[in-house]
C-alpha cells in the first residue's frame, strides 16, 4: 500500500460539479458512491450553498438517484447553525428564504448577531443599517461564505461576500467566515466521527475552496476533472491535491486502494 | 512677515462646522467672511456633500446671511460632474434624488461609468449588481467619497464607503475617489485661479479631510476649533496645521496678516 500511514476512514464529498450538475448525475457517480458506500468508511456531503437547505439538496440527490441521508450533508448553513448554538446566539438572519428552513427554531428575538448569505432581498439599505447598527453595538458578524459573485442564467451576480466587506469596512470588524474553505468547516463536518484529520479525504472540482481548505487542515485532498476545474488548477496550490482524478468514479477507485 | 515666501491669495473654506452648523451661523463667520472679501483673495467654499446640491447649499447660506455666489461652491458631487465631463463618461448615477440636479444635462444612456453617492434608495441589490457588471465591463468606479457612516438623527447610519467598498471587492477594481480628502479635489476646486497650491490656504474642522488633505497638496491648512474639532486633533498630522484658529473668525484674521 503506497499511502503509508495515512489510513482513510472518513470520505467528504462536494456535491455540484463532483457528483451532479444541477438535476444530472456526472456519469458513473451513483454507482461509485454505491462502491464507496460498501467500504464501511465514514462519508459526509459538503457543500458551501447559502441558499438551498438540506432537504432541498436531498431531494435533488434522491430525484438524481443517490442514496443519501439528511444526517450525511453537511452545507455552510448547518456550520452557521452550529456557530449560532454553540454560542447562544440570536441572529439577524440576512439569508434567503427558502435557507429560513434549516434555522428552524433559532431565536431571532433580541437581536445580538449578523448571518450574512446570498440574501438579494435582504441586501437593501435598511437591513444593512440594521445589521451595522447591531455590529457596532457588539453583534459578532458571521458569513456563510465570502464569494465575490456566481454565474446567473443572465450573467454574473453579486455574491454574499462584497455586502460582507461593507460591513467590515464600516465597522472596522472582521467577519466570521463558516463556510468551505474555512479550517472549522472541514473539522466541524467530521466531529461527530471523532477522527484525525490525517484518516480524512475529500473530494471536490474546486481546487482552493475544497482541496486547498481540506488540505490546510491536514486533510488529504482529490480533484476531480469535473465541473468547475480548469486546466492546469492542480499546480495551482501546495503542496498539490493527492490524487488528480478523472471524475468522482475514478476518486472512489483510488480512495478504495487506500482503504482496503 | 512670518510667512516667508508663502504669499497667500487663495484662500479654501469648508461649510458645515466651519461657518456654519445647519441653519446656524458659526458667531462672528458671516462679519469675518466680509472682511475677507474686501482684501480681495480668490475665495472658494469646498464641502463633502453628497446629496445636497449647490442651489440647496447656497440658499442655507444666503438664509444665514453668507454672501455667497453659486460659483464660488465647489462639492464633491461638483468634483465628479468635473470628472463625468473631462472624461465624457454616461454614467449610472447612484445618487440622492436630491443630488440629481447637479447633473442636470449628463447622459446617462448607454452607461460606461458608475458614480455612487450617498444614496440609500439605489443601494438594493438590483441596482449594485447593475453597476458590477458595468464595472466588470470596463466602467470606471467614481465615489463621491468613500466615508464610512455619518451620524444621523436616529443614530449612525452607513455613508456611500461600504457600498463603494462592496463593489471593489467583487470587481477587483479600486475607486476613482473625487472628494476631500484627495489631491484632485483641492487641485480642481482652485484651477480656475491658476495658482500654485503653496498660495492656497485651507479652513476646516475636519482634521484629516481638510486640513491633511489640503496639506498633501502643498497648501497651507488652519484649523478651526469649532463643528468635529475634538481636542487635540491638530496633534494627529504630520506636519501639523499651518495655524490652530478658535474660530472662523479668528482664522480669517490670521490669514488678513499672511496677505497685507
Amino acid at each position: 500500500m503506497s499511502s503509508g500511514a495515512c489510513t482513510v476512514n472518513t470520505v467528504l464529498i462536494d456535491l455540484s460539479g463532483t457528483i451532479h450538475i444541477e438535476d444530472t448525475e456526472i456519469p458513473g457517480s451513483v454507482k461509485a458512491l454505491e462502491r464507496l458506500q460498501k467500504s464501511k468508511v465514514n462519508i459526509k456531503f459538503v457543500t458551501n450553498t447559502t441558499k438551498e437547505s438540506k432537504r432541498v439538496l436531498l431531494e435533488r440527490l434522491h430525484s438524481i438517484g443517490f442514496n443519501v441521508k439528511g444526517e450525511e450533508i453537511f452545507t455552510s448553513l448547518t456550520a452557521a447553525r452550529y456557530l449560532i448554538e454553540q454560542r447562544k446566539l440570536h441572529p439577524l438572519l440576512m439569508v434567503d428564504e427558502k435557507a429560513l428552513e434549516d434555522f428552524e427554531g433559532v431565536s431571532t428575538e433580541n437581536q445580538d448577531a449578523v448571518v450574512v448569505g446570498l440574501a438579494p432581498e435582504k441586501f437593501d439599505y435598511n437591513t444593512m443599517n440594521q445589521a451595522f447598527r447591531l455590529i457596532l453595538s457588539g453583534a459578532p458578524l458571521i458569513a456563510i461564505h465570502k464569494g465575490r459573485y456566481y454565474k446567473r442564467k443572465d450573467g454574473l451576480a453579486l455574491g454574499p461576500g462584497p455586502f460582507v466587506t461593507a460591513l467590515e469596512f464600516a465597522t472596522g470588524q472582521k467577519a466570521d467566515i463558516v463556510g468551505k474553505p474555512e479550517l472549522s468547516f472541514f473539522l466541524s463536518a467530521v466531529e461527530e466521527f471523532s477522527v484525525a484529520p490525517s484518516q480524512c479525504i475529500m473530494i471536490g472540482d474546486d481546487i482552493y475552496d475544497d482541496i486547498g481548505g481540506a488540505q490546510n487542515t491536514g486533510m488529504q485532498g482529490i480533484l476531480v476533472k469535473t465541473g468547475k476545474y480548469r486546466d492546469g488548477d492542480e499546480t495551482k496550490i501546495h503542496p498539490p491535491p493527492r490524487f488528480v482524478a478523472k471524475n468522482f468514479s475514478e476518486a472512489v477507485d483510488f480512495i478504495l486502494t487506500l482503504i482496503l
